[in-house]
C-alpha cells in the first residue's frame, strides 16, 4: 500500500522586480516566488506537486507553516488520500490550535492551499486525467462531499449545491468537446504594469489585440493625471470594442475610490479591480453604487468563502475573481464557484504571478463544462511570465487558454528551476547575491556587530 | 546615542491542554503559547517585550513570521522608535512584499502586533509611566498621528479622532484618580470552561460572586443539552443579578446561532459571544436581529480594524471585544478604540490566554480615562491563569483589575519561564517529552523511516 512518504519544501525565488514587471499600486517591486512542496509517495509512481504564490519577502514563513501541516500527512494512505480530499482538507483546518493562526485567513490558510492542491496534483495524475476533467466527470453527490459548508449555508445548502451539480450535467459532454476545440477566453494583462513606459503600453496593447484579446488590463491609482494619460492612450491603441478593464490593488479608500473610477470613466473601463481592502464587503457595495455603470471586480487578496459569500450576499460585486492558490485548495475553490452560480456571478479568475495561471485554468474549465455551462462574460486573467519554469505550461491561441490534457493540476516546475532559483542557495542567487546583503542577512550583522 | 541592536524571539508554550483550562467549543485542548520577543538597545537601560498569543502548534510560524520583520527594527535609534511608534508601524504593515502575507490579517498581522506592542512596552518604560497612563497624558494630536486611517476614512477620520480624544481630555484627571482608587470592572471565565464539571462549574461561580465579580461567561456550543444544564445550574449559583455571558467560540453557522441562544434565553443570558465566524459581518448581523434582547459581541478573532468598522457600520454587535494581540498592537487598537467611540460602541476586551490580560487593561483604562470616559457596561475578561509569570502581573481586587503602576505594557516575563517553558528544550519540556514524540518528530521519524 503506497503511503505519504514525505513533503518536500522549496523557497523559490524569481528576480522579477529587476523588469518591474508586475509593478503596480501598492506592489512596487514583487519578486514572483512559490512556497512550492513535493508530496512523495512510497511507490513512487507519482508525485504531487503544490505551492502558495508570493511576492518575495516572507516566502521563507509561508514555507514554515506549510511545515507545520507535515504530521497531518506523512504516513496517510495514497489510495484513500486521493479518494478523499476533502478528509485532509477538514483535518487541516480543523486542527484546533492551528485555527488560532487564521482562522483559515492569510499565512496558515494559504499553506492549506498549497498541501489540498498538491493532493489534487497527485490525485489527477493517478486518474490519468488533467484536474478540470476529473472534476468535470465526478458525480455530483461526491463533489458535494468535498465541501465545507460551515459559515456558507445561510447562502448555499449542500441540496442547493447538488441540485446546481446535476444540471451542470446536462450538455457537459458537448461542453468538453467544445472546450478541447475552441479552449477558454482569456484577458491579457502584460500591457498595463505600472512602471513600463506609455510606448511599451500601447505596443503591447496592440500586439494583445492583434493575438486575439478581446479584454487588456491597466494598472491604476498611483497618480491620476498618469491614469488619464495611459487610459487615454490604451483606448486609443485598441479602440472603442476591446473592454479595457483597470485595476487600482486596494490603493484608495471608498470616497477616493468613487471619484478616481468615475474621472477615468470617459475611457469606458469595463471593470474596476480591488478598489479598497479586500476586507471592506460594505464598502465594495458603497463603490458599486458609486460607480455604476462600471463594473465592481474583487478576489485575488479575499481570504475565504465567508467573505465570498457576503460579497454576494451584499451585492458588493458584478465580477469575482476567485485565485487558485489564496484559499484553502480546490475544496474550497469548489464552494466559491457553487456560490457564484447560485448568484449567477460570473468568475473572472486572478492569475499571473507564477504558476497561477497554470492552475486556475483547471478550475474555470470545469466550471464551464459541469456546473455554469458558459463562458459568457467570464475571461482569465493571462499574464505571460515564467511559464517556462513548468511542465506542462499554459498555451494561449488566439486570445483563449488551451485546455490542458496531461494528467494533473499542471503545478510541477522543471528540477532545473528549483536548483537555480531556490534562495538564497541556489545558482541563480548565489551568484546573484555575492558581495550583497539581503535584508534578512543584513540584520544579521547589524545584529552581530551592534552586540559585539 | 542608542540604537536597537537585536531582536531575541522564544517559543513559549505551557502544558494547560492537561487540565482542560481554557477548553472551548471550538479549542478543546489548548497549550497556551507565547511567541515572545526582547527588543534589545544599545544602551541596555531599557528592553521592550511584546508577544503573540497562540494555543499551541504554530507557535513557531509566529516566531518565524516576528523574524521576518527584523530588518525593519535593527539599528533604529530608540528615541526616534519611542517618540513615533507609528512610524514603525507604517513601515511594518507597507512593506509591499510581506503585505501579500494578508494584507493585514493573520499570522503577519499578529508577528506586526508583537514588535509593535513591544515598542510601545520600551516607550513607556523610558517615559516612566505605565502604558495607560502614557496614552491618557498624550496629546490628541500626536494620538491622531498614531493611527493609519487607510480603509476606515468613511467612518472615522482625522478630525472625529481629534474631536473625540479632545472631549476625552475634560475631566481626565479626575477620572485618573479614581482608576488608581477603585480599579476598573472585570468579568471572570474562569467558572465557564467546557471541560469542567458541573459540581466545579458551581463552586468557581459562587466563589466569583464572593470575590465581588458581578459577571461571569460560561463556555456553550458542543452540546444543547449540556449547556441547558449548566447555563441552569449558573443561574441558579449566582442568582438572578449577576450577568452571565456566554460563549459558542464561533461554532455554529447563522440559523444555528439563533436557535441555540434562543433556547437558552430562560437563563438570562447576557450576550453570546463569538456566535459564528469572526468573518461573517453580516451573519452577526442577521444573529443579532434573531436574538434580541441577548447581546452579541465578538472580536478576539477580529483580524483588524477594517473588519471591525464594518461590524460597526452594520449594527452587528452590540458589544466589541478587541484584543491586545491579534491585530497590529497599539497603533491599531487606537483605531478600533476610537471608532467604537465614535458608534458609541462598549468595549469589553477579549483577554486570558497568556498575558492577554496584562496587556489590555492598558487599553481599556486608557479609554476610560482620557477617551470613553465611562465604564458603564465595560468589564475586562479576566481569566487566572499564567499571570504568575509576569514581572507585573495583573492584580484584581472586588472584581476589578487594580491599575498598573509600574512603568511598561506589562509585558515581560521571568527569565526562569522562557528557561523552563522554552519549546521544546526548555526544562519543562525536555523532562516532559523524555521517550514522547512530538507531531513535528514524528512526521520526521516517519519520514525517515519511510524514505529509508
Amino acid at each position: 500500500m503506497s503511503v505519504i512518504t514525505a513533503i518536500d519544501t522549496h523557497d523559490v525565488r524569481f528576480p522579477t522586480s529587476r523588469e518591474l514587471d508586475g509593478s503596480d499600486a501598492m506592489n512596487p517591486d514583487p519578486d514572483y516566488s512559490a512556497a512550492y512542496l513535493v508530496l512523495r509517495t512510497s511507490d513512487d509512481s507519482h508525485q504531487g506537486h503544490g505551492f502558495t504564490f508570493t511576492i518575495g519577502r516572507g516566502n521563507d514563513v509561508q514555507v514554515a507553516a506549510i511545515q507545520a501541516l507535515r504530521h497531518h500527512v506523512i504516513g496517510r494512505p495514497v489510495a484513500e488520500l486521493c479518494a478523499d480530499p476533502g478528509a485532509l482538507y477538514r483535518d487541516l483546518i480543523g486542527d484546533s490550535q492551528l485555527r488560532w493562526l487564521g482562522p483559515e485567513k492569510g499565512v496558515m490558510h494559504m499553506a492549506i492551499g498549497a498541501v489540498v492542491n498538491a493532493v489534487w496534483d497527485l490525485a489527477a495524475k493517478r486518474e490519468g486525467k488533467p484536474l478540470w476533467q476529473l472534476l468535470a466527470d465526478a458525480e455530483p453527490e461526491w463533489l458535494v462531499s468535498q465541501i465545507d459548508f460551515r459559515y456558507i449555508s445561510d447562502a448555499l445548502t449542500p441540496q442547493d449545491a447538488l441540485d446546481l451539480l446535476r444540471k451542470g450535467k446536462q450538455g457537459a459532454a458537448e461542453r468538453a468537446q467544445r472546450l478541447l476545440e475552441r479552449g477558454y477566453p482569456a484577458y491579457t494583462t502584460s500591457p498595463g504594469w505600472l512602471g513600463y513606459s506609455d510606448e511599451k503600453l500601447i505596443r503591447l496593447a496592440k500586439e494583445a489585440v492583434a493575438e486575439g484579446f478581446t479584454q487588456i488590463k491597466l494598472k491604476v491609482g498611483a497618480d491620476l493625471a498618469d491614469d488619464v494619460r495611459r487610459c487615454a492612450a490604451a483606448r486609443t491603441a485598441v479602440g472603442p470594442d476591446i473592454r479595457i478593464a483597470i485595476d487600482a490593488n486596494q490603493r484608495w479608500d471608498v470616497d477616493q475610490a468613487i471619484e478616481w473610477t468615475n474621472a477615468l470613466a470617459a475611457f469606458d473601463p469595463y471593470w474596476i479591480e480591488e478598489p479598497t481592502s479586500p476586507d471592506d464587503i460594505l464598502g465594495h457595495a458603497a463603490i458599486r453604487r458609486g460607480v455604476a455603470p462600471v463594473k465592481v471586480a474583487t478576489g485575488e487578496h479575499v481570504q475565504n468563502r465567508i467573505v465570498f459569500k457576503q460579497l454576494l450576499q451584499a451585492g458588493a460585486i458584478d465580477i469575482l475573481q476567485l485565485d487558485s492558490a489564496r484559499v484553502a485548495g480546490v475544496n474550497e475553490n469548489l464552494a466559491i464557484l457553487l456560490l457564484a452560480a447560485k448568484f449567477g456571478m460570473p468568475v473572472c479568475p486572478h492569475a499571473g504571478g507564477v504558476g497561477l495561471c497554470e492552475l486556475v485554468q483547471h478550475l474555470s474549465m470545469f466550471d464551464y463544462v459541469a456546473l455554469s455551462g458558459t463562458t459568457e462574460n467570464r475571461v482569465i486573467e493571462f499574464v505571460d511570465h515564467l511559464h517556462e519554469h513548468f511542465l506542462d505550461p499554459v498555451v494561449i491561441e488566439h486570445g483563449h487558454y488551451k485546455a490542458p490534457t496531461l494528467p494533473g493540476f499542471s503545478a510541477e516546475m522543471h528540477p532545473a528551476t528549483i536548483t537555480t532559483f531556490e534562495y538564497p542557495n541556489g545558482e541563480f542567487w548565489t551568484a546573484d547575491l555575492a558581495g550583497t546583503q539581503l535584508p534578512a542577512q543584513a540584520a544579521d550583522t547589524a545584529e552581530k556587530e551592534l552586540t559585539a
